[in-house]
């Protein structure tokens, strides 16, 4: 077995949430239709500071149940290195997507699907209101950061 | 922008995914309940050839996801390799878990909660039905390696 780490302060763990949404290129993303069937895909995503911005064909399962649930769970980093981040949805056609979102998000993935006619592709922004993150069992206490939209830490 | 890599043969795929199956310790989880409300979260499973075994407390939002519904999505490996798996889950208590299961996953994470009494652990066996595997864009066509239980590959 691997030595575990000292657990992380609160103020530790924001600062590598805030690191690896900067850093990171890609998110799992879970989402659910009314059903209750799962879909999980791993999909890109840039960051400003508030929210998350991917971009997937409205008619994909995941940008369906997006836009019907405004519901997701989005996973970041490793299975030992744990960062869950529960969002509101906002969803944005090619057309009144606010120039902000998608410029990064082109600027970042050297791709602009504002431009690319292969699907009907959809932004969706998602602004954090639940963010967890831990490491191993010895974290699991603390790994609230932000709860309703405020960091507790 | 990194190179990307010619895309693999389904053989190589499946390979892969057998490999991974076999190496990677936890898997990205993701389940919904009746109401469309997903939970996503890493867990530890074993693999004997056939299924992944998992132990979560039954009362867990997991636990009790997978109970309900029947439904989950599995992910492995990374968002740049990935794994999709679907499957048929079964569930046993801590006294009806055929040996075989509970046996190789204490094996495997020096850990056993059938003599766990922090939480009211339960097993969830999953046979799979559905496999994709895929790395970039140019490995999307011929990603589903099982369909229906069968491999295609």
């Amino acid at each position: 077995m691997m030595a575990v780490e000292p657990a992380r302060s609160g103020g530790e763990r924001k600062r590598h949430v805030l690191e690896l949404l900067d850093a990171e290129k890609d998110a799992w993303v879970a989402t659910a239709d009314a059903q209750g069937t799962v879909c999980q895909i791993p999909l890109s995503f840039s960051w400003d500071g508030q929210a998350l911005t991917f971009s997937t064909p409205a008619s994909s399962v995941t940008g369906s149940n997006l836009a019907s649930s405004g519901q997701v769970r989005i996973a970041l980093g490793g299975t030992r290195d744990v960062v869950l981040i529960e969002g509101r949805v906002r969803v944005y056609g090619k057309d009144d997507v606010p120039a902000g979102y998608a410029d990064a998000f082109a600027a970042k993935h050297v791709w602009d699907p504002r431009k690319d006619a292969s699907g009907d592709y959809a932004y969706f922004v998602i602004t954090p209101v639940k963010v967890q993150s831990w490491r191993e069992e010895n974290e699991l206490k603390g790994r609230t950061l932000m709860r309703d939209g405020e960091w507790r830490v």
